[in-house]
């Protein structure tokens, strides 16, 4: 993550001075509010506003005059409750709003998720910075042959080097001549007296799609909890996940019940379709089961049974 | 409005003590927080939370490190630039969070705007109170004969006492029933033993349109400027309108220098045609324009002209 | 369900008659296309219109210029395998549309799925037909002492007449009052020339909530799912489970693969939550597993036991 | 825009059969059904499927049971007063599905309209085709230096045949690049035996942002209409206004008492503010007005003045 000293600056000077107010504050995310959450190689998240905690839940689900019930386990109690029965408006009542710094790749995955507020860096207004993401060697992996959308092994360190080169010298190149067609001085007179800069709106087609961009990324808590769940998944990209991970630890800082919850009747747990529940019930029934006279296909049987495995967790 | 002791007490407990917050405050909005604004005879609107301020809308169209700039001028020359330009993304960085007690047929309107937040009290839960809209004498009008959606002269005074009576009777009739089915008495045993109670999912069936429910509704600014712009206009039926005015007020106070933009680029402005727009230029040019020779109908000419009458504000 | 003769002529005059389209058709939907299926003791459900089938969804995942496979085996492959992984954008890709009638009550939670476009017809603009929701007797049931929103027994017969009469009587006593406060003739004239007809959209408040209104509704495949996984569940309020109900049959009879892999993986599965799963594994472990010893609460611990039942389906 | 003779041939098969429907049908759409319509130099828009005709909108508006008025006058009436009045339901209650092949900057522009669903071919899965975006010399226009996101004078033919040429050859590096790291040959295995692929879903993110992507976009008429207000709009790129201008043809085609009541009262039509409305106004008083005494700011007397000006069309 570069900062440059102006944006220390100023993100310290968010950090300054507290207000007071009479709305609900949640001390152990203000310990990190504003603060960018290192990334990748160059990208972070920043936590720049909150509303609501774990007892705005409460407040919302029994429509209340005041704070709720104030008494932690019945607040507890409460939010299990609703996470278990799937009840999604109280958790809508909590709200967040990130900074996010990630490359234009990672950013289209992202988008899917519409019902979130977005407003994005526009290079149509402004001229991108120089900073493309390029993967940890531990993160270079071939493709696999079993999965058409994952990763296999690790590349060879010799092939890796290959790898990064092309990526990097490609990326530096199309920003190069980014800026050459740009044709911007520092001082908003051309760099290159004798010729026009092209249009910013055009100019910016030639950027690869490591090139990182930044958003102001807000969202309710139950939509967020979603987008944890799908992005925070072993089955996620990892460049997207390294961000919902960094994610759930905000989440985590900010409403420790309803994440004790999530985890507990959502990522934690797991969904088994009609035929697995009845195979669940032969097995405990004392039946021996054989995959072939299930309604289970090859690989639903596999997974089900990694996932019956003690050892799991 | 009517208020119990116990919920004025919650009230007064939520206002009794200010927490330091490094997040961006609104001393003007903090001085209603929580406090319930009375609209028609039994309802209020009440903030129970926001997020933002109009320095926010600057830092989020930047996509700022830090608080954008600081300079109330230069932040409200952008913020018209935004309004002006129609974009959106900046204001959806701003939310609110309100409490609302208000007509069910007042809230089968509301709901219609579906880009919000709402937890509804639970009829099928709990057990509605006592409450039903009863309307003032000056809003008890007749059906416009022009507008079939619309409200003519208020009733004549011995007419008013009637409707008010047949009101009243009703609703208070229906929820007697209502209670007598349910058959619950205050201990958590029936009233009466003798019986059993209806399911209250059932049983509030029985209860008229004017009784009151309360939800709590939430938004971003973007879209509650587009509610209000919607049904704070006199178009609107007078009892939405009620709750549209009281909430423009917490508006005004929570985001001041959008609120003025709001009303010049939006509420204070108009749409015009084609061929309105047509018929203006032909009269700045000195033309004599008869409607018959335009593209407007009879009704669409009258407003123009009605819009264009140097009075009018 | 009553229609008039006018309606039956209308429905039967949109029946009359096929038109040629290049797009793909489901004979199976089109038997049923426009017809009123009977719901509750007025209402219905009635299929306006529809977009894509099947194969749509599969031509939507490949992102196709033609059909598709047209194998129907490999379309029911991958329609299985996008609703086991959670894919949800192809089956966003078909949409449906109805005409519904129902009671007021069932209007407003129906609502709650804002994912969906709605169209109500407006009692601002025009007077509701005189039409109540009256419970079947076997519906008439009591509040359920364990479950806060449950129903528990059919009321005994007496008590059942007695709820009946007066469901029935203040529902038709605030229509009548409604139509008086109108004193709307069926020529445009007042009925009772000596006074003036109160504003429609003041008039309607009088209305109790089970008198029924109509709208038509439409929204897309993946949410429609979503709707009926609620609504259609055994703990939803029987009202509009009997909507929900209906409305799979028209799923079933549009796109019978997808409906399939929904009864699989979603209606005919289950959640098990990080402490059930334990559970699970414990006992195939063949440990002797106590509840007090678990993550689980008492009744989380009853539900896992009966779901797990060998007679379950 | 580039098609395989087996797209054509898939397309071809497409519209080589009718079927019979009871639904409505629109003879002028289906013409142009599943038909790529060329866009910039590769791209294209496809109509896949519609829901609904002008009629529709009548229908839903009514809540009807058959099929409207069946009387065009009377139904183009009905449109024009909703489109008048801003009324948004009924429009929502049609739908249409478009297959696009895009440039990726374009996509990121696009995807910002949020009420529509989208389905995009995945390179996570699948490999791009070599296919990128170059501008046309009369679209290769200068920064504006008036406005920061727009485009000026065409830029002189020597220093377009130097943006094009390094346009072109990294566009091209790169994507051989891309290939290169997938090393996948067309029989499945490696290309180059000696090495392991990169995994697609890392491979992606070398390719620059005029290559082309394609999705399958799904939306209601209502909010095609604002998006394609925003999108065919003078202010918007050039590139996605040829994306719009495409698509407003298919609108006329399908809905054209809807498309001429948009142009009369949407796109053709203006926004007047508060203060341009008071200068109007006063014009139209006979008063001599100066800018510097209105409320308006050079550049919004400006606009207003040009908006005026007979010519204007």
């Amino acid at each position: 993550m570069t900062l440059s000293d102006d944006q220390r600056a100023e993100i310290a000077d968010l950090r300054a001075e507290t207000r007071p107010t009479l709305r609900p504050t949640v001390p152990a995310l203000e310990e990190v509010l504003y603060e960018p959450l290192s990334v990748l190689d160059h990208g972070f998240v920043r936590v720049i506003d909150y509303m609501g905690d774990d007892a705005a839940i409460v407040q919302a689900a029994r429509v209340s005059y005041g704070r709720g019930t104030r008494k932690v386990l019945e607040d507890r109690g409460l939010i299990r409750y609703l996470m278990r029965h799937w009840h999604s408006t109280p958790f809508e009542m909590c709200e967040i709003k990130y900074h996010v710094k990630l490359p234009i790749f990672v950013a289209r995955q992202w988008i899917r998720h519409r019902t979130a507020n977005v407003n994005e860096y526009s290079a149509r207004y402004s001229i991108l910075d120089r900073e493309f993401y390029l993967p940890a060697r531990e993160h270079l992996a071939a493709q696999s042959k079993s999965n058409r959308q994952g990763r296999a092994d690790v590349l060879p360190a010799e092939q890796a080097d290959k790898v990064l080169d092309l990526l990097r010298e490609d990326s530096e190149r199309n920003y190069r001549d980014y800026l050459w067609m740009l044709n911007e001085g520092s001082d908003g007179k051309p760099a290159d007296e004798g010729r026009a800069g092209l249009a910013r709106e055009l100019a910016r087609m030639n950027l690869s799609l490591n090139t990182y961009t930044q958003w102001y990324w807000k969202t309710d808590l139950h939509n967020l909890m979603h987008f944890l769940r799908l992005r925070a998944d072993p089955h996620a990209q990892y460049e997207i996940r390294a961000y919902a991970d960094a994610m759930q630890d905000t989440v985590k800082r900010w409403v420790p019940a309803t994440f004790e919850a999530y985890e507990d009747y959502r990522s934690g747990g797991a969904h088994l379709s009609r035929g697995a529940l009845e195979v669940v019930r032969r097995l405990l029934a004392g039946e021996a089961v054989d995959q072939a006279e299930t309604s289970l296909s090859k690989r639903e049987w596999t997974e089900l049974m990694a996932l019956l495995e003690p050892g799991e967790v």
